[in-house]
């Protein structure tokens, strides 16, 4: 598959797995060495790695990590330490779905296998990171026939290649729209955790796309300037009637794009729809501690000041212009939802 | 007059002005002294003092320092120095018109006075010093009637005794309703400059009253849960027809407290209304540098990456409930606008 990135989160080195440490970045491009799935999950706790779909291709070789650590070809003592391990690596998030995708997947493989379930377990997890990138390339070239001339791009978070296998979802769509012609990107920094600032700019500039960014709190005034057409995010979850759960912001961003006549689209694999979620009433919203953003100095037990620190919020589909998946887009999903994407 | 509040950002001592760095808050509460003109002025451009009404009372103090500095009985080279400094002054921040207002009143003193004009000019700045407190604490009563039972309440930036000659604007209200009984209060953190996480919940907590901080981002979803009744904010500066300037974010909470049923009382001094101008498209926005959050590794000359980084927004009147004054409260300023508080 021809190179259409520069950046990797997650890069598989035979018998361990390289986590791209985004923690550290934009300052330090450091890649930490994993062995075993008790410190992925960790990785994936600490957002060491992040994004939904990054975060399922990193469980599924977290649970390669744990087959070849503890597969004994004379007993079966290793299924309940790798069983464990799944069930350690499903606590991490709690939010994004293809994190259950992926290690439903990985579960499914393992009852299947005959012998030692070593090197399929590792070529499953591989086929997932692969079919990640494809998917995102895929969707890069759909989203990008419909923003068509679209002029000034808004995106929020990071939906790039640091979220998922590669390319990204959101950010590539971005790639493929810039790759056709020039057009403004603008990036909200998306407090508390600024993967905007932090990852989002940096990721476009490795790959020479340049970029804007601004205050979250900025977009509505960068909205009424008539500088963005289309806002472009991913998905942490999407329930069947086409409620999108994202990066907390979002849901600000699609009530000022209905206010300001912008179109929003949403990019995301179908492992990001929930099919069995009727709506996004009911989707578990990730509650992350104070300390984030609130300043050290007030954290003293008799404080008078605490913080609210959601991490996602739900964006209702009457809100969404199209969801771009790697299996079609779905125009106006609040008239039918996503159903039509489920081929199971 | 009785305290009511535990928090000052400008302290006048006899020859000279005592002034809070709010840089450093909330982890060091430092006075700078103050003796000359220019200083002050200094101050004002780095944003040790900020806020609509404390810049208009810092630079009323600033010409006291500057007339006690050159006054000279015997020839009138003085004025000329105090005009120069006056123009430093006006050049110091842009966007609040009380700044303008202040050195106004100050000018106008200095053609009336005969013989030494030193102690007329100090009377003076105490004077609107004084005066802005009177007005905050009639403000804070005006707007605890309108917001009633309301239960939350949501501020951006900080409009409080830090931004004003003491009690605040917006904090004021909030102040004199959390004294009738609690209420639930947020603060959103006011990027890039951290005014809320900083500064608001700072001082709130200096009057034990507690309160909640949140990203800005976070305020769409608190209002679609119900929690937020009314935001408060204040106000850099108005126009005749009712639109409002205030620090970026403000248009955003506007917008999304009108999708939401949410109320949107603006609270701020008639020195803050420019009756001479017809609407907020007139307002010259003051634009910040890019590193005030641009990550310095994106500085070098051939970066990619930029930020766009304007300090203010306009809310157009139409998104305003109620505009509270010293003089009284305008409900709807579409209506009308706001000229019927313009007694001169």
């Amino acid at each position: 598959m021809e190179q259409k990135f520069n950046v990797h989160a997650l890069v598989w080195q035979g018998q361990q797995l390289a986590v791209l440490d985004q923690r550290q970045l934009p300052e330090i491009v450091h890649y930490e060495l994993y062995v075993t799935a008790p410190d992925v999950a960790q990785a994936i706790k600490t957002m060491q790695v992040r994004g939904a779909p990054a975060i399922g291709i990193a469980a599924a070789y977290a649970v390669a990590l744990s087959v070849q650590q503890h597969y004994q070809p004379d007993n079966s003592v290793w299924r309940q330490q790798v069983a464990a391990e799944i069930k350690l690596l499903a606590a991490s998030r709690p939010t994004a779905v293809n994190l259950f995708w992926a290690l439903d997947l990985m579960q499914i493989k393992l009852t299947q296998v005959e012998g030692s379930p070593v090197e399929a377990v590792i070529q499953l997890a591989q086929d997932i990171h692969q079919q990640d990138i494809a998917a995102n390339l895929k969707m890069g070239e759909l989203g990008a026939n419909i923003l068509s001339d679209a002029q000034g791009l808004l995106t929020h978070c990071n939906a790039g290649a640091l979220a998922t296998g590669g390319y990204g979802t959101a950010l590539g769509v971005i790639r493929s729209a810039y790759q056709r012609r020039a057009r403004r990107i603008y990036a909200g920094e998306t407090r508390p955790w600024l993967q905007g600032a932090r990852l989002t700019v940096w990721e476009l500039a490795e790959d020479r796309i340049p970029s804007t960014l601004i205050a979250d709190s900025a977009a509505a005034m960068l909205m009424k300037s008539g500088q963005v057409d289309w806002v472009i995010v991913g998905a942490d979850r999407i329930a069947a009637n086409g409620d999108v759960a994202n990066k907390i912001g979002t849901y600000s961003l699609a009530v000022l794009a209905k206010y300001h006549g912008v179109k929003l689209m949403v990019v995301a694999p179908t492992s990001t729809i929930d099919f069995a979620m009727q709506s996004g009433d009911d989707i578990e919203i990730e509650q992350r501690a104070a300390n984030e953003f609130l300043p050290q100095c007030y954290a003293q037990a008799d404080s008078l000041i605490d913080a609210w620190n959601p991490v996602f919020d739900v964006t209702p589909a009457e809100l969404v212009s199209v969801i771009v998946t790697e299996r079609g887009a779905v125009f106006n999903p609040i008239d039918k939802g996503v159903g039509e994407l489920n081929n199971e």
